[in-house]
């Protein structure tokens, strides 16, 4: 509750919305207010009493229409929610109101030769596991795939595991349409396609409430895991970068960790040689062979490989990579924190080289391969200690002076996280369809500068 | 028949082939000798009357073991051929003696995920037709798919359609292993893995009777076909390349042509205006609709479309491309011919620019979009105006000068259409399995100058 919405009478929107799955229990009500910005020890005074003052759990595109009138008829702020894994807060309602749990909204409607169409609650491992039975499968996922929604993935997420073949999610091609439920005094829903899907792609649902998506998928290999170690740092970046520029050899995940942080992996400790900087690897079981030449040519060493068949049991890398990485890291030490960064095109690893001396083992440098623009490049998810916001704000800006794109994890805003210029498009949409500004309030800068 | 051929008993050998298929008749012989040099007006006069004394075409790997038993015994030459389809006399029997025709060893052992084992005398598109009914297809294909085998393919080509994903057959896990039959004194069977297989991929079949592939698969998309026209070359180019870097739109096939050379296209005269620079495509039908939006971006008019159901009857696009646009463009003018070329990264295409004003109407640009080491590069195939061999080096020559890389097809030594430095590997593989030098004689350069 917040000072917008104590004046809101709840029994009556409950009884209004008595059909619907209504939560009202406090500790529910906490917990379905939170995602995991705790990865973040700015965002985490700052977000840790919001709460929501009802959650609805609607279970079709009819009863999100219905909580969207009521919610432009009482003037409540509306927050959506897919499984809430989001690391910025970006489903947490600042201003109190309804949370929108979309995660029983989670229909496969169809799925076609690389194409599907879903509703946003679907689960991305669930899905995967029944499309691969076709032969198809998402074309990247976060590594928090067993929970996350699809909904919440384009709402809130970028890319990932994929996203060495595939780019990320806000690059053309990668969602090919939605519906969105708009909060217009009549609510409706809006059918947006190609390039259009921007107005709503990576929007923290503050301009309309997904409610389908058709979604392109990639052909399903057998994907084998395997992790490969190195003695130095370089030799597996320079690893990494030729693997994500072989184009004979089909990978998925190229992830890079810098000693000591595969020593933060409790599942490996006895897999990885203390010391070793390591590659988590997913790779197409038919380019093995290939794949051991060059493991080869570059002194690595294969301490873990886990077939395709095995790998949908048990211990995935998958769950060591990405933000995972982080999480693994902050378990052993929760002084630990985090950075997001695309280094620039850099052939040599000049600059890479440069940081990873730089700082040291107050930056530990962990690599994510992707494709952007055609081109292959690494991104990073630095692990960082943490001492100050003083101190982080300094590394930060060391980056961003050295030509390195920092999209910053430690701030709720929409655009200060990502692009930080305004996004116009979506500015503007929101404008049409939401006109009373109660999606997602205090999220989009763009808006409430305007 | 040469100078080195004939004192050769042919009766007899023909006896102790007698259970082999063979063939003497002379325009049979001539047919089989040959193969499409005469797009090269160097060539042309130098290949023309080279003749084989005897043509023999096993069904198995016995039986080229015999022949490859009675060569060496009689040090008769032997030239491995396929379909003939080879653009530079690769096939033709410089010194006579034997052509050893694979045609018929055509069998497909398996087809996996992702991986089969065949026979060097399955056409390429018989094989697709097969293997596309379990979800899986040749990575990348010639535009003489539809009669060349694959291992005259590996034998002899390059690459083709599909190398804007996968590169080129020379890059590193396109190729996965292969059976050879040895021309020692003793013939034997060698089964070469992983990076082995570079000692004879490409190597015209001087050093090893290929019997057997293994080839990586990629996943069968439902494949549309697409032509777009542009107003101006340079915008039809940056398409292309725009197209090539989207990560998000799954492409096969992405062939530029600047007018003229559209007006040599019989098939497609109705369909493409005069004067039109145009794009020959091959998109994933799921891709289609982020597809339109990219045409658009570019003021592309798509003046052509087949479906993937109907692609597979008829006309195709993918035979008006690659070398094909050549052999339409003599089809239409004997006087026409072309080189081949790789440009260097040049991302605002400053270069190309140069030479599309720089040659005019002498030099007609046909660019073919392809993956090297990651990152996506303009090959060239350009339609030159043929008046004298000098003016064809001068051209060269410039291209050479300022950074575009020539692969001269107009040459039948081994290295000098290629990397134009001695291979060692494959020269130190010939000394071991042709210790006589029988296989395809005078056409490794290495070979006869060691
Ligand atoms: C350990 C860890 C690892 C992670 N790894 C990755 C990674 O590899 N890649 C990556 O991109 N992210 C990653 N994340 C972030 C997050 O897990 C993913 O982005 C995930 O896909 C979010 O899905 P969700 O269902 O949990 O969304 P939520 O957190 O519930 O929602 C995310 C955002 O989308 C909005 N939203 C949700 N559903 C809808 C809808 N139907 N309509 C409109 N808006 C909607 C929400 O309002 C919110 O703003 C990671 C997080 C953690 C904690
Ligand atoms: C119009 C046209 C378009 C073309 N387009 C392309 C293209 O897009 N990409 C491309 O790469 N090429 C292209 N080519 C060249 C050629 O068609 C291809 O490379 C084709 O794959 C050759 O196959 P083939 O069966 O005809 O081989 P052949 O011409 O019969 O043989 C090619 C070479 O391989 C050797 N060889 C054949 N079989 C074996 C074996 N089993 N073991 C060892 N050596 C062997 C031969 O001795 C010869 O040196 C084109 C040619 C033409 C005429």
């Amino acid at each position: 509750m917040t000072a917008t919405t104590q004046n809101i009478d709840w029994d009556g929107i409950c009884s209004e919305l008595s059909e619907l799955e209504l939560i009202r229990d406090r500790n529910q009500l906490t917990k379905l207010s939170q995602d995991y910005y705790h990865f973040s020890p700015i965002l985490q005074p700052l977000l840790q009493d919001k709460i929501a003052d009802l959650v609805v759990r609607p279970v079709n595109e009819t009863e999100v229409l219905k909580v969207a009138k009521i919610c432009v008829q009482h003037q409540i702020p509306l927050t959506v929610r897919g499984a809430g894994t989001g690391n910025y807060g970006q489903c947490v309602p600042l201003e109190g109101g309804i949370v929108l749990d979309l995660s029983k909204m989670n229909k496969i409607n169809w799925i076609k030769p690389g194409l599907t169409s879903v509703e946003p609650g679907v689960k991305l491992a669930a899905f995967d596991k029944q499309s691969r039975e076709q032969g198809w499968e998402l074309r990247m996922v976060p590594s928090t795939y067993r929970t996350a929604t699809i909904g919440g993935f384009i709402g809130g997420g970028s890319g990932g595991i994929g996203s060495i073949n595939y780019g990320q999610l806000r690059d053309r091609g990668n969602l090919q349409a939605v519906r969105v439920v708009t909060m217009e005094d009549e609510p409706r829903v809006l059918e947006l396609r190609g390039d259009d899907v921007q107005k709503v792609n990576h929007a923290y649902g503050t301009n309309g409430i997904i409610t389908g998506l058709e979604i392109p998928l990639a052909p399903a290999y057998p994907w084998a895991e395997l992790i490969v170690t190195f003695d130095d740092f370089m030799s597996s970046a320079r690893f990494g970068q030729a693997l994500g520029n072989s184009d004979g050899i089909i990978k998925k995940l190229i992830c890079i960790c810098a000693s000591p942080i595969p020593s933060y992996f409790a599942a490996f400790r006895e897999v990885i040689p203390e010391g070793k900087h390591c590659a988590l690897l997913i790779i197409a079981e038919p380019s093995l062979e290939p794949f051991q030449d060059l493991v080869r040519q570059f002194n690595g060493e294969i301490c873990y490989q886990k077939s395709a068949q095995e790998a949908n049991k048990g211990t995935t890398v998958i769950e060591y990579t990405w933000n995972h990485t982080t999480l693994h890291a902050r378990s052993a030490d929760p002084s630990l924190t985090y950075l997001q960064a695309l280094f620039p095109p850099d052939p040599d690893f000049k600059l890479l080289e440069h940081f990873y001396h730089h700082f040291g083992d107050e930056v530990m440098l962990h690599l994510e391969f992707l494709r952007t623009q055609g081109q292959m490049l690494p991104a990073a998810l630095q692990v960082v200690r943490f001492t100050s916001e003083e101190r982080l704000n300094e590394i930060i800006r060391y980056h961003e002076d050295n030509g390195v794109l920092i999209f910053n994890p430690h701030t709720y805003i929409l655009e200060d996280g990502g692009m930080k210029t305004i996004n116009v498009e979506q500015l503007e949409f929101k404008k049409q369809v939401d006109p009373h500004g109660l999606l997602n309030p205090g999220k989009m800068k763009a808006w409430f500068e305007h």
